[in-house]
């Protein structure tokens, strides 16, 4: 880090380095120029650490669990302690259970499946859908978005006095908003479901990959995420929590692995003896590489100091909002409002243009990758835009013509590997774009928008 | 290839690189030899081609779906690209679905999830757990082991005649046994199914990386592979087939990705339209780079020649088979016979010898690494080996201490990374313990058979 850097950031570190921080991409206007990741949100490159840790065991992989040699045993081993790795890292307590699955949408469609009969689950709308729609065979009661910490904890609290206090109750909660960004009262939320004896799972998908988190501390039962967006895009997420409903459930999935022993009856059926222990519901080969990923990163944010990475994130989410400050198109999405603190994830519209031609732009002339859309959390981005659901569009295309006004809205989004530079060239993005329009013209095609190279001419300057 | 080897070999190719290939293991023994990787049927090491293209496509991961930079278009092109890939390498009808699960296991759970209400299922007792369990909802008539392909279709035909003509039917089968590796008569199974108005599902996790599988030549409705059983260990899966259960089933997985439109209704809760696309399976961010890997694995299989690669099995099966004819203490099992066509797995038990021991001095002695247990197939092991069920062990430990008789069997399994030492490394250990004994004592401890370092001598030369 050179002194100049220091001197305008003096209390922030130096970014992780990831994977792809090097990689150029073409720009509509010519030329190349380094990509900007800014979809932390959706899914981070890998940590530098985490790949290397991967290729220096990829020679080592071996058949884990029955395997009698070297490597199966390494492998066994490694997996094990991959699940340690974890349980320290979210600080459990001893006797949970940390159960690999593919995802957080995995981990709580595993909970799901694990509910006790007659179990009340709530939620609010604001919600991911990997939070809001996996609790088929309960009774769920969906919650209003609050517009603030203090009314989350309200809500739920009268949602629960109102509830049969004796069957089992689970509230279902974000850590930090995939839209917004902003940081939900986990510590008071899980109180108060304990105080109705109610579980809680943390679907902390944006939580663990820029904030620590101590299921000690806020008191969850469970808590679930996604290595993929944690620095660790191998296929492999977490379930880790309390060991008894997880015991207590059929088998998420049926297969070797999960069985202990499995025998013909003597009417010609067959009785399975189903394990006790995490394996249960990680029946087929797991996922050996994925796991240790997971470990590596959670291992690399634990050295590097998860509290200096926090303050870089905090240091360039100021810079977005002071950045775009005094750009009055822009508008930022905020459940708690615009000082209510966030992880590095930001949503907003952009006055008078399309969502889906705004990120397009900021790609095809600037080299950034952000999202746009509805963030697979529907009820929420309809409640911050004010839209109505009717005429809202649907998730995987976008649904107004470029120049229309957008139904939807454009997510930036980043952490532990962003540079300064990324966040930097994305404000003054924006502000050009805002200012001068686009350089070019954005059709649709195959459900994406994209530059319409068909024009011998860039756009005259207007987007809408 | 040297002179020398064409002249032992002259038909047969060479392996094709795997990761590993070079690495050292300690034998107990003393000094290092290069590890033996015969448990193939569990999983395979990494093609080095796959490797190579996952290190390769790495710095340019992305988020797919809605991301609108450019990685995360090149990702969701080489995710969506990598279906088509299996598509072909299964030899897929046009308007097949393939969808990317986490294993085979998972993979058949998808199916049985998706099965029509009032679906009769038909599976032999001889399966895989992975295909025998899923089936949790449906009726389920389990079929006796046949011993002969001739059986096995007039027992399928038989149960079949009996069934309920006018509900829907499944027929779940394997291609090649993971135990005994023996094909199955997958087109013949099928036309009985398609005769009686039942559909088929081929197992093919110990088919598919070792033999070609064309879903219209054997005419079958659904096929399910692992990639780490095919030399792409990411953590990815696939079932591929019919699309009509697919799209009828309620998603697999509830979450992003799978729904395309959800709503509050103005009753309080949430009304979700699903995408009926493969994606209504494949909720949560996709595992790309496992998909990528699979997709590599399979070119890479289809570019070497899937021909040759057979040729190369063949003649590594007959060195195992001839190199040990002449022990009889060896008995290799079978259910259709020594004579009966099979991929390269093959399971044994030696007479007099805890298969746990052996395999474990296998390991330690001279650095192969293959499998002892029931394999997760327990009620065909224990028909093979005849055994009590109430006495037999289950799966996770050793169930008998050294030196007793073994209840468990040991599996030798390779592919197309094997090189011909590995096989005949293993023929001249497994003739020199029956031979001479163990040169080591081992124990039982944590539910592994490992070498006794405890004692300050190696064994006396006997083993039982």
């Amino acid at each position: 880090m050179s002194v100049s850097t220091l001197a305008t950031a003096p209390s922030v570190c130096a970014p992780l380095p990831v994977l792809g921080r090097d990689v150029t991409v073409p720009l509509v206007t010519g030329g190349e120029v380094t990509y900007a990741a800014l979809d932390y949100a959706a899914s981070a490159p890998a940590l530098q650490r985490v790949w290397d840790d991967v290729a220096a065991y990829a020679p080592y992989y071996g058949s884990v669990h029955r395997g009698a040699g070297y490597l199966s045993q390494l492998s066994t081993d490694l997996f094990e302690n991959a699940r340690r790795t974890v349980a320290e890292f979210l600080d459990c307590r001893g006797g949970d259970q940390v159960v690999f699955t593919r995802s957080t949408t995995d981990s709580l469609n595993l909970l799901a499946a694990a509910l006790p009969a007659g179990c009340q689950v709530f939620v609010f709308e604001t919600e991911h859908h990997a939070a809001l729609l996996p609790w088929r065979d309960a009774r769920v009661t969906v919650l209003d978005a609050p517009r603030g910490p203090r009314q989350a904890v309200e809500t739920l609290e009268r949602a629960l006095a109102e509830r049969d206090p004796h069957g089992p109750a689970l509230v279902c909660v974000t850590g930090a908003s995939n839209v917004t960004g902003e940081l939900w009262p986990v510590r008071e939320l899980a109180a108060a479901a304990h105080a109705q004896g109610a579980r809680i799972v943390l679907d902390a998908a944006q939580l663990a990959p820029h904030h620590p988190v101590s299921v000690k501390d806020l008191d969850v039962d469970w808590v679930a995420f996604s290595g993929h967006k944690l620095y660790a895009p191998f296929g492999t997420g977490v379930l880790a929590g309390r060991a008894d409903w997880l015991r207590a459930a059929e088998p998420y999935l049926a297969g070797g692995g999960a069985s202990r022993k499995v025998t013909r009856r003597t009417d010609g059926g067959v009785d399975v003896q189903w394990h006790d222990s995490a394996a249960r519901h990680e029946a087929g080969s797991p996922n050996v590489i994925g796991a240790y990923a997971v470990a590596s990163a959670c291992k690399a944010l634990t050295e590097a100091g998860f509290d200096t990475l926090v303050a870089r994130e905090q240091y360039l989410v100021a810079k977005v909002r002071e950045g775009l400050a005094d750009v009055p198109q822009v508008r930022f999405l905020s459940l708690f409002g615009d000082d209510a603190p966030r992880v590095g994830v930001l949503s907003f519209v952009v006055e008078g243009w399309n969502s889906s031609h705004f990120a397009a732009a900021l790609s095809a002339e600037y080299g950034i990758g952000v999202r746009d859309g509805l963030f697979c959390a529907h009820p929420l981005v309809r409640t911050l835009l004010g839209s109505d659901p009717q005429t809202q569009g649907e998730c995987g295309a976008p649904e107004a013509a470029p120049g229309e006004k957008s139904l939807n809205a454009i997510r930036v989004s980043f952490g532990a590997g962003t540079p300064d530079e990324h966040v930097e060239r994305f404000v003054r993005a924006v502000k050009e774009l805002v200012t001068d329009g686009a350089r070019w013209n954005y059709r649709t095609q195959d459900g994406r928008c994209v530059p319409d190279t068909s024009a011998s001419t860039a756009a005259a300057g207007t987007s809408v």
